[in-house]
């Protein structure tokens, strides 16, 4: 069966873009969205021409063949179970909805139980490389029903991201495996953002560093290890001007870091199943603390930093904060992927982590060299429980480790706000610590609650009449 | 209307020992619990005479006078609603069920609005001081009807702890207002918990302390600012020995710490109300990590610990860690107190920070002899946004924030995780910080998602084409 049209729904920045995506790619793409306005505008830009304006539900699904292919790219939430209620009446066995939006995995888990129950086939895919991503080519991580997917799977490899001989989409499994997978993403997403900005805050309190020198080091580091997308525009974030002051634009610029809540999801995410999750929590803690500008602005006035201490060499010292950047880097993503096999387990997603790293090479925000060591990593052990352990990494953070805790120590030292990095430093700190004092907390639960503790010498539940 | 009668439903620890302690107090306690095994066993045990069974709801609520008092201390959760769905057959208008178990505050907000309509008055009641609190008294945080609350308030004042001329209990507010204050409680206890753990396994680690040195510091630290019950009960866990071995019961109990959910909540509750908890977060995260006993045991033979350094003065080290334990339990509750306050406006609950401090002065898991201070700053400065800013804490922390940073750097340079340390002072810095590194982040948003920003020099959303 060969696809020759689709419909997309919504014609927000991102629906827009991945229509003209699709229809680039030689498909006939018929547009649909709530207020004609959008609609009309893009076929008034005249962007191509084998994408086809409707301005109803009805007229959209008649215009579509069998099996139709309907992908949906409007807020999540509520407004997805609307359009779906809408669809339904119109749809029949064997139909396929795919939700690419940034659906919260336990909706997507809902929804396609129930669809699924009235024949028509759901795809919860995630969607990542911003307005950009989706026009060029995004990473496209998909969940749902295999054989559905397996039709829509040519047309999607047409539309995602390339690298090498990589492209990047995946089925990655059922349900809301792909909706997970992609919030997984975009708490990894937080964490570079916010381990990035602290280097930034560093170099620019400690060596009183001005943009262009900041920007020449940016583009230094990713050169190496640290190449990535994130890296890439904070080069050119720096050395932005503004058109009406001619100053650097990143001077103007409030600091307040607003947020949609999928970072978010993943620190609730990882909370729920009772996994460590510390810097990706940090960095959405961090951008709250962004938010209570006038408070700061206030406390500063009033609480006092401490003396600064000088540092010996400057070219040694950024050197150090390349390496705490990538090590934190390192920590996050074993932090991420660990919550990923915990999730896959826990859902039975038998999820595929060489391919997932894979999906993340390229196109979507956290696209990283280090993705490419991370997919090797799993190539060699498929089963390794945290990405620390791979060989590969062991080295490195064996190597790299003493930069990191230097930076953490002077940082903290100076009264610099360092949460995701001094995070980065625990969780290793912890992860390979065989013993950790929760024999005092267990004990204390003990004392006060009855709650019962374990022995090192014995099996079972022990309570102690402490008094 | 006097009380001379109640009811208790649940006769689990908490449950039994509530009831014994308000028969204690004079009146006739009904009991009854969904298996009568549990019920004999307290009456064959002739703890109290006026204790009296009841081995079905209908005798049970028979047994009370108008209006009825019932006291539900069953585990939280579905059990809950369906005990209230059986009460409602046998209950009239006027009549009060009181919910004092751990109850998520959106379930104590649901249920008070379906109760109330039907004529009956509920009361979501936080109760803490575990086994021993229940029965020597507790401390209770009422929220729900204020009228209803007026009828029960000389019978729990009563039951409460008492401290000086303080009763640990007084009218939170409407609906889910005392279930929200009993889960920060909670969430404190569990900071309060980790804090003291890093305390001990930094003086463990760096100074070889053994069980009786370590208790004798704790003994000492009770005496001064750190008093507290936990603190206390620390010093004799720590002396405590194993019957079975006759070796110190600390170093045989497993360092696996489990939890009941109340923290995860106070985490998640921050993540949804947008404001920064770190502490109590990287708490409950440091849990999850005790969990992974058998992979920590397998990392460390692989992941590398840092070269040792040694100390100066073991005195002043101890002394710093001291200070470091008081300054990190000083931000801890400055963002315990901030969420509630961000809560208080948001849900109109309109809380009295000075009583609630008050209310957790003693009884309580977290009673605390800074407690005081901070009921004192308040009753100084009622609407200070954060505790930081009151000068009493403003000068302390600027005296002892030095040690903070010098244990926090002197950890992280030898390897030892002090997650909860660490997020101490990164949320000390981070709240005085004028600038934080969100501009950056904000604008790599607007780079990658068309997000906007905000500027420093004009109001309004900005966008900038940045290629």
């Amino acid at each position: 069966m060969s696809i020759t049209k689709m419909g997309v729904i919504g014609m927000a920045t991102m629906g827009r873009n991945i229509a003209i995506n699709i229809a680039k790619k030689g498909y006939k793409v018929y547009i649909y969205n709530r207020s004609k306005e959008k609609t009309n505008k893009i076929i008034n830009q005249n962007l191509y021409k084998n994408i086809i304006p409707t301005y109803n539900l009805k007229e959209f699904i008649k215009s579509l063949s069998y099996p139709r292919i309907i992908l949906i790219m409007i807020k999540s939430g509520n407004a997805i179970d609307k359009i779906i209620y809408e669809l339904k009446n119109y749809l029949i066995i064997g139909d396929i909805i795919i939700d690419g939006g940034n659906t919260l995995y336990l909706d997507t888990i809902i929804r396609e139980k129930y669809i699924y129950k009235i024949g028509i086939n759901f795809i919860g895919a995630g969607i990542s490389g911003g307005e950009e991503g989706a026009l060029k080519g995004p990473s496209i991580m998909p969940g749902g029903n295999k054989i559905s997917y397996k039709l829509i799977s040519q047309l999607f490899k047409k539309v995602a991201a390339k690298i090498n001989k990589n492209t990047c989409i995946k089925y990655i499994g059922p349900n809301g495996s792909g909706h997970y997978v992609k919030m997984v993403h975009n708490g990894i997403e937080y964490g570079d953002m916010q381990i990035i900005a602290e280097s930034y805050l560093i170099l620019k309190n400690i060596l009183n560093l001005n943009n262009e020198e900041l920007a020449t080091i940016f583009k230094k580091w990713n050169k190496g290890d640290l190449n990535s997308y994130l890296i890439e525009i904070t080069y050119y974030i720096l050395r932005k001007r503004d058109e009406k002051t001619g100053k650097y634009l990143i001077d103007i610029i409030l600091d307040i870091a607003n947020q949609k809540g999928t970072g978010k999801w993943s620190s609730k995410n990882a909370l729920d199943l009772c996994i460590p999750l510390p810097l990706i929590t940090q960095s959405v803690f961090s951008r709250y603390f962004s938010y209570l500008k006038n408070e700061r602005v206030n406390a500063s006035k009033f609480l006092i930093a401490p003396p600064k201490k000088i540092i010996g060499n400057k070219i040694s010292f950024i050197e150090s904060v390349r390496r705490a950047l990538y090590m934190s880097k390192i920590t996050s993503y074993a932090q991420c992927f660990a919550q990923l096999k915990f999730a896959s387990n826990k859902y039975f997603w038998n999820m595929n982590y060489e391919e997932i790293s894979k999906i993340f090479s390229a196109g979507c925000i956290i696209s990283a060299k280090l993705l490419k060591k991370i997919s090797e990593a799993y190539n060699n052990m498929p089963n390794i429980n945290n990405l620390l352990m791979a060989p590969y990494f062991q080295k490195l953070t064996s190597k790299f480790q003493s930069a990191l805790r230097e930076i953490v120590a002077f940082s903290v030292i100076n009264g610099i706000p360092i949460p995701a990095f001094s995070s980065a430093i625990n969780y290793y700190d912890s992860y390979r610590s065989k013993f950790l004092p929760a024999n005092i907390i267990q004990a204390q639960r003990d004392y006060f609650g009855g709650h019962t503790y374990k022995r090192i010498d014995a099996i079972g539940n022990f309570h102690t009449n402490w008094v």
